[in-house]
């Protein structure tokens, strides 16, 4: 097996892109080839380069590029016909779905929700969560966390921590309060009880909230970890004030931190789950909002959209719950090769005096700045290594790995990374980070 | 050539659907089956069952279920492991897509535009579009229409006008201001002045606009079409007041009314457009938000999506853009059924005093309630032709057949839809519209 | 009696205002006087200078200045010792003050409202009255009109038309949807109707209101009157939709119209109606939300403030409501010099082909751009007669004298308004207007 | 010298509130008596009962009721025919007021502010202060704090923390966010700090913000009392983060704490202040909005109001200036009785094992629950003291004696609450707080 990249230096004609394609693009300023091809966890440019994925879209190939088996069931569906775009019409796709989805899925987890297919992104799926949670408490006010992000339409982003994407609403974001998540002041405060304190007060200002909307991991916001202990108070508090508790399972669900749901035997039943990224399995747009079945309390068609029935999607998904989450097996290879992960970069942080974050696959160490994190990840890419930052600053490097990498290859991208950083600190010695 | 339906009459067990599909589901509660596959302009149902679509997805399905050279080109990429998840990287699909669009799309009509590749759902584009003006101008309020439909996550869906769907949001919708669509206060009312001498008084209350976003056919709304000579005005208002002004195509371009944009020699320009729904050619999630090269103000990454790279739907849409457009054949026989539709509802109209509306494949008759429309709708499925309502109270049977239809097929399901109008108007004789 | 102004040339020293009052001042740039004392309808500066006031403190001082009767009731309590400030306790002012509203206003004209002290100023009364109708209706929405003034807190702001009031805000203005008040459109527009089709319609995008908010005349925006047949439909439609209708009669009211409310005899009986500026009827600042007694719904303290219980103006209130309004005396001479001043108006109208505004003792005339305007103010200013612009452009030249008027005086100020008018207008021939 | 109340208990006949008062009364609920005069620190009711005011209309009355001085000076001013309602003119009042303040105020503590006459009431003058806040830093974002109170308009309502005013604004409240004040979370919790964190992180959620609004005692929120490092941190926080300091000095300014100010000699300057309550003096509505000189931003009339020029408040209050301002020994009288205060709270505190808070003459105790406290005050005025609650739930005994108190009567006062919290513990032994 092929363990390592290789890159091309030969940065491609971007015409196409200058003249038709807005500057609002970003990872292909940092990773300027044009990708032909990909499998498993390698994308292929078109001048014959190599580079071994450490960014999977973002957790969203959890299973890798074009997993076989996958693609074989969406080549099947194809050619026979299936239907491609159904709106929400019953069809063969979705029911098989479903029917894996409550078999493999919530059954053995002992979780009786609904899904509601929403437009398949991840924004329509927290859209369509805090509508619904709004809609039956009959309160405005979301609590988010600080690094909270959960998307780019404007429900959404009121409930994103990161400035610059906020800035760019052109109005006002309202009705969210962010609040500090777990550790955020430092060991010693436990933010869980500054809000509920917050909350029991009847003149704090801080408005009987629709719901506390949480990631467990926080990927894009640095990789912050809460505790389960923490996630338990969360979950008592909401209950405690009527609110309810959603969960952005984006990023962090779909097995990226061992189980399907991020906050499997955590000791808490979230009311709301959103997904999409990996949930198709090949990365096909898909989301779902699940909820307890008692919060169903939608009509119909009040919150719709044309693609909520990807059919596609629905085929792939289903391939992708039957063959990794049909037994544990897949998710103790996760764990595995989380823990492998986890020695990997603390030995990094050790060696250089800096800290780890994260949890399972999802994980990453802080360099101190984002200019030092930006030269890390272009020399991993000039060794082919694609890898990309996290964080307030971008100071995490993150390490979002498919979860299906073979150990040999997992071992091979985080030398790449470990020479990187190395290399680059040694560079910047002397430099205090920004 | 098969020219008729095939119903079936036996509604499949949809257990499953109750377990675990949340009850927001809308459409397949008034078709009943569970669909199999689908070719051209037909789906079939699992038990055998043949179906006429005059739906189309809500218009997504413009070319037609799995049109052939579309698939072929999907089976392909797929086989060759093309990549499929691509974040915003460059990749040979999205080059294709863009070179394609350049040379058959915007270089033809002289439009310098520049696209976004948002998140891949109409309502992302929408909010990407109005953001941009937001942002541009420094302006908050956006003037949408009466009766208009923009999409459902929360800055969209200030702007859609349907109270049920707004009723949703479970807060205030703010920002934007609904005037009234050309012809919204009858023939002798300009809406268009009105709105100029409300822009044009520094004591009107209606705030400076950053943006004036318009259907040019409100497809939920009603399928009314505005004039050109209305929406040249509009432009001109628009540009007279420092507005942006944005053409939401998605449903009426991709050639529904005859062009590619709706707004095809009309005479004026839209400084931003909104496109979806057919834009993949096969149903598969895609979107953009095109503006003007010299709006294209955006910092990197200000607003991003999971799914902005969806390769497949790159593939599908350039594959459609070659097929279809490369010449004026298309765009002529779409003109030419639409004729054909204008004058086979025009006679079911004069037959029982009732109106039409609409341009090019994008029509209706408005048979003077939502209930009429439905039992209309209903004998029109008991007979294997899907069609759906639209309008303010739902009382618009709208024909939205795939435009590849053929006339004698698109003849033989506007037979369905005559009779059923007929047999349902005639059994409510007597009975007042509510 | 004198009946001629004296004004003086010379502006006095104004360091202390320029060291130490903000620029926000406005009139005193228009009037550089520095004001000694006042009575009746004069104004007399610290130079010896007398003035003709035709502003009235924007129809404050409906009785004049320092009106005898008033003066010594305020006297008298202040020698005594009488309660000054009292929050909302009960006090021997206020129930004085309640007993002759009851009597002398309430019971004659079958009105059974309660009274709200709220905050003493106009745009207090009007926020406690959108807030109860919110509260009422749970809804949020409100409606105002084209040209509407309605105060400057956040709350009536939005309600208020003018862009440079509204864009002092520094937030969007949100929850109110400015309507064309009667005749904006035109005379063939019954702009009633235009709201009703909207607010019938459930896709017109405008959200069911809690309230209209309306002035019968308004003074701000430039004396423009509503015709009883238009403000009764809007009653009707308020009605029809679950809205309560609030007239905000602060400038129209106490007197400035003929009646003590302005929609006296008008044929419909609002919700809410708010009141300030004259009540007092010495100037001393008092506001009352007065409503219907079934929609007393607030809880103790929901919305209070610390001026609520000016007892003062209890005092002068008192007095002028038993000297005012004991019978019809009063009001029947505010016709008459209503009459008086609609004829001399119209006579400058006719001799410059401009036209009039308005109703009462509250009229103007449109001299066609704020420019021609204040160059006519100043002009009377310098001939003794204080008297300012309206209107969205500052164009309406506005008559407020105080209703206790004399005849002569009246027509002596109406001779330099005229003077004033001729000459500006000779001056400026062959000039266009802005 | 008097200086025991002379309570009477009987109720008089309150048909005429019933009837036409709205139920939002509040203080004449616990203290149902109907006054009819008062002097100093007492108040008459009309059954010829004296009570001794240790409530001073929440501060509106520190220098005592119908202070000699200040009510000759306008027995003279109305005797005179001044100026009673001036708009925003130039008066010989005002320009008195603004010398003296200049004078007495501003020069001997090197403050370069402007005045800004706003309507005159607290809120008025808060929604100038955020207005200008927001216009001149371009930012929305207010921040205020726990337990914050500054008015009922809808901008100032925002800024409140306590969630049954909030609540009756029927809108959500935006564009605040409410940060923990001054030992909110503890003693081992710096909240500045906290504050200083969230602001400095780009992906914190919490706008930049256009001001920071607090209140160096909390007077409504429970006589907390910000320490003046935890302020000087605040001020340098918002200096730091470009945004504008604003003390609301509204209850605990005009001497409530010792110096004229309640920041003074704390070691920052505010940009903006703001004043009312004892603005006056005498207890007439007067409101201003004070800022550096280079703040004043505003365009003429950009924020207005009727009673912005209330002249018969500017004669109170350059009396009120000139007689206790012009030099220190009022200031010195309140320190001592604050600190005399202080000393018997304590020792009540210290007898109960209870706390106290507060500053100057802003002192309160804490006796655990508002049904408590509510059973003391009531105890209190059956003894003739006129004493109110304060806090979150109104669990805080407030003493807000007038400033110009005999010491022998302010011992009286607090003799009578001694009593009655003895006798309310007392009878409340065993019972578990609420």
């Amino acid at each position: 097996m092929t363990i390592t990249p290789k890159p091309t230096q030969t940065i491609p004609d971007t015409g196409i892109y200058e003249r038709r394609e807005s500057i609002v693009r970003s990872y292909a300023r940092s990773m300027p080839r044009q990708f032909h091809r990909a499998e498993n966890v390698w994308m292929h440019d078109n001048q014959g380069g190599r580079y071994l994925d450490f960014l999977s879209g973002c957790s969203t190939l959890n299973y890798g590029h074009n997993h076989p088996i996958l693609k074989q069931a969406l080549l099947d569906y194809i050619m026979a016909d299936g239907i491609t775009h159904g709106l929400d019409l019953h069809t063969d796709a979705k029911a098989a779905f479903l029917e894996s989805f409550e078999e493999v899925i919530l059954q053995p987890r002992k979780l009786n929700y609904r899904a509601m297919f929403t437009g398949p992104t991840g924004t329509n799926a927290v859209e369509a969560a805090i509508k619904l949670a709004r809609k039956i408490t009959g309160r405005e006010m979301v609590i988010a966390f600080t690094n909270g992000f959960h998307g780019m339409t404007l429900g959404a982003l009121a409930c994103t921590g990161n400035a610059a994407k906020r800035g760019g609403a052109g109005v006002p974001l309202s009705h969210v309060s962010h609040e500090p998540y777990d550790g955020y002041h430092g060991p010693d405060v436990d933010t869980a009880d500054l809000l509920e304190q917050r909350l029991s007060d009847p003149s704090s200002g801080l408005d009987a909230p629709a719901a506390i909307l949480v990631e467990t991991v926080q990927g894009e916001g640095g990789l912050n970890a809460a505790s389960p202990a923490w996630l338990r108070k969360i979950a008592a508090i909401a209950k405690r004030h009527g609110a309810l508790l959603i969960v952005d399972d984006i990023q962090a669900g779909c097995g990226r931190t061992g189980g399907f749901f991020s906050f499997e035997d955590m000791g808490f039943t979230p009311d709301i789950v959103t997904l999409a990224k990996s949930l198709s399995g090949m990365g096909l747009p898909f989301a779902l909002t699940l909820f307890r079945a008692e919060l169903d309390q939608w009509s119909p068609g009040e919150h719709n959209g044309t693609f909520r029935g990807n059919n596609h999607a629905f085929v792939t998904a289903t391939a992708a719950l039957r063959h990794f989450w049909s037994n544990d097996s897949f998710a103790a290879d996760v764990r595995r090769r989380g823990a492998l992960l986890e020695s990997r970069l603390d030995k990094m942080a050790r060696e250089h005096g800096l800290t780890t974050r994260g949890r399972g696959m999802m994980r990453g160490i802080d360099v101190g700045s984002g200019e030092i994190a930006s030269v890390i990840t272009a020399a991993c890419f000039a060794r082919g290594l694609i890898i990309e930052t996290s964080g307030p600053r971008d100071e995490i490097v993150k390490v979002l790995a498919p979860l299906i990498i073979d150990d040999a290859v997992l071992s091979a991208g985080l030398d790449i990374l470990e020479t990187s950083v190395r290399e680059t600190l040694a560079a910047s010695f002397g430099v205090a980070a920004e």
